[in-house]
């Protein structure tokens, strides 16, 4: 029983196939290129189309399609609404899909479904992340994960007693909106108090901040000693090589953040008693190697058998978590 | 199908029997006058034996039993951990239940039982509030919700998808271990930061804090017209009865619980995107009324979709909740 996996991102769309033993066989890339509304949907279809005729040209029966999807998927109406897609407030997208298989999936010829159709199944990115790690990667086998993910934002992939986490209306795993220090500014409107410090884009902010404007003077005297540029332009990429060559306000962006990531892990530790921990995204690359500090602070505020029992963790599947994800989706529904 | 739920508490043991139709017959609490270890396994045993015989006067079959225990469950082992029970760091209740269940109960003849004896359930006391609140209270139907307990200590029950959440190793739901506030301070380490600060024990130290070691003008001289008592009996009961009057050091205790109480609320909407919150334990009581500024607060902080989709509630079933929740429990096991 073979799926096809698809990967949509906020520029890219990634697809493949996984034979019936879970093995990748295909796999592609292709850039968005400025599309939008449903210019999109009609990629991810035509995409679609080419993968069931690579699949029958190889003999391989599809059973389902899995669609990651970077946003929130409305599992009751088939509707996603992705923040970095514009027209994709309410899209939907399942049943755009499911009208072409209908046509026989645009191939020359009838498709090869199994009774009922093939199954077209449609979960957040971040879901799809922690499926995609206990299914093939740092959590294999684990029921109680929790995956998260720090790029440009925060958010969490939380899995319970093996099912994913979707709460009433499917945007449970919000955890860049976490309260983790008073008193609330009025930043945190837009993305929330950890995200706000602790993203790749809240790093990028906190240092400017110091830069900036400063004030006190110890972080007067590191801003003067700071070789970070004052521009609009600073990366948490640059603040983490800024931080190996020891430059005092990386070191103090970084360490405000460690303290954060340790804060919100001590949180999920307490609340889900998970067994694992996955970082991802793009921040985690280069702090990976803060894990083990990331880890100590937790010990600090966790439920303190709960934080005995939790390993953090690397992603695994790195950029491929959300297509093994889709593909762990559509084996479940197939 | 009638049950008999048990809810064992610090200081009482409370017991029922649940009609069929899930109605409760009869409700007996007793003392456990200082009981410790084995002891109290012997009165649970006792009272099961004696509502197992009361049941069969009046022509009922039990299929199963529920049990609220004030502490963990061991699904696996059928152990308890009880902190407030001296002895039962690792009790085997289960098996003590069902050994004397296989001796027929204790009763003068055999005790009708379906095939494979009676189901005997052991769930911890805020799994079970929540299986009561959404089964005949304040959250009836919800699939996703949570109690918010706040006494002495602070915990939740928390209801995923319909299920309890139990975590890796039974401990989910340690909310009071919730980090709300840098920096770490040494009195987290004996019970977490939100219980420090905003548990019934927690209001009390903090007032104590303000009105002994109380530094900073504003504060002294709230201090100095506060009409609260500077012994170590103070309670939040004292303190809501001083807010009413308009105490000044009260007031502040209270506003920062709020500010707290809204940062934990916030956290668990963003995290479970729930469909209620309900509040219960010997705080809300008193503290209902501070529930529209406890919404307030959590506004500012949380998924600002996902916070407009709950409803915070007063507990419905009061001091029944674990009764409630232990009969739950054990008609979905018969």
């Amino acid at each position: 029983m073979a799926v096809i996996a698809l990967d949509l991102g906020g520029t890219k769309l990634a697809s493949a196939i996984f034979s019936a033993g879970g093995k990748m066989l295909s796999k592609s890339i292709a850039p968005l290129a400025g599309r939008r509304g449903p210019a999109v949907g009609e990629m991810i279809g035509g995409e679609i189309k080419g993968l069931l005729e690579l699949a029958r040209s190889r003999r391989l029966e599809i059973d389902a399609i899995g669609i990651s999807v970077p946003g929130i998927s409305q599992v009751a109406t088939g509707k996603v609404w992705a923040p970095n897609i514009p027209g994709w407030e309410a899209y939907p997208l399942r049943r755009e899909i499911e009208t072409r298989l209908r046509r026989g999936g645009g191939t020359r010829g009838p498709v090869k479904v199994r009774r009922g159709g093939i199954n077209v199944i449609i979960e957040s990115d971040r879901a799809c992340y922690i499926l995609g790690e206990t299914w093939r990667g740092a959590a294999a086998g684990c029921r109680n994960a929790i995956f998260l993910a720090v790029g440009t934002g925060i958010g969490a992939g939380i899995l319970v007693d093996g099912r994913v986490l979707r709460g009433a209306q499917d945007i449970a795993g919000a955890i860049g909106w976490l309260a983790l220090e008073r008193a609330f500014r009025r930043d945190y409107i837009q993305c929330g108090c950890f995200e706000s410090h602790a993203s790749g884009a809240g790093l990028a902010k906190v240092a400017r901040e110091i830069l900036v404007r400063g004030a006190g003077a110890p972080s007067q005297k590191r801003a003067q000693r700071s070789t970070l540029g004052r521009g609009n332009v600073l990366t948490a990429r640059e603040i983490f090589a800024a931080h190996e060559q020891g430059d005092p306000v990386a070191k103090q962006v970084v360490a405000q953040a460690i303290e954060l990531w340790g804060m919100a892990v001590a949180n999920l530790v307490s609340i889900f008693n998970p067994e694992k921990i996955v970082f991802g995204g793009g921040v985690f690359g280069p702090a990976t190697r803060f894990l083990n500090d990331i880890y100590a602070e937790a010990c600090k505020w966790a439920q303190p058998i709960a934080i005995r029992q939790v390993k953090l963790q690397r992603s695994k599947l790195g950029a491929d978590a959300g297509l093994y994800g889709a593909a762990c989706l559509a084996r479940q529904a197939s």
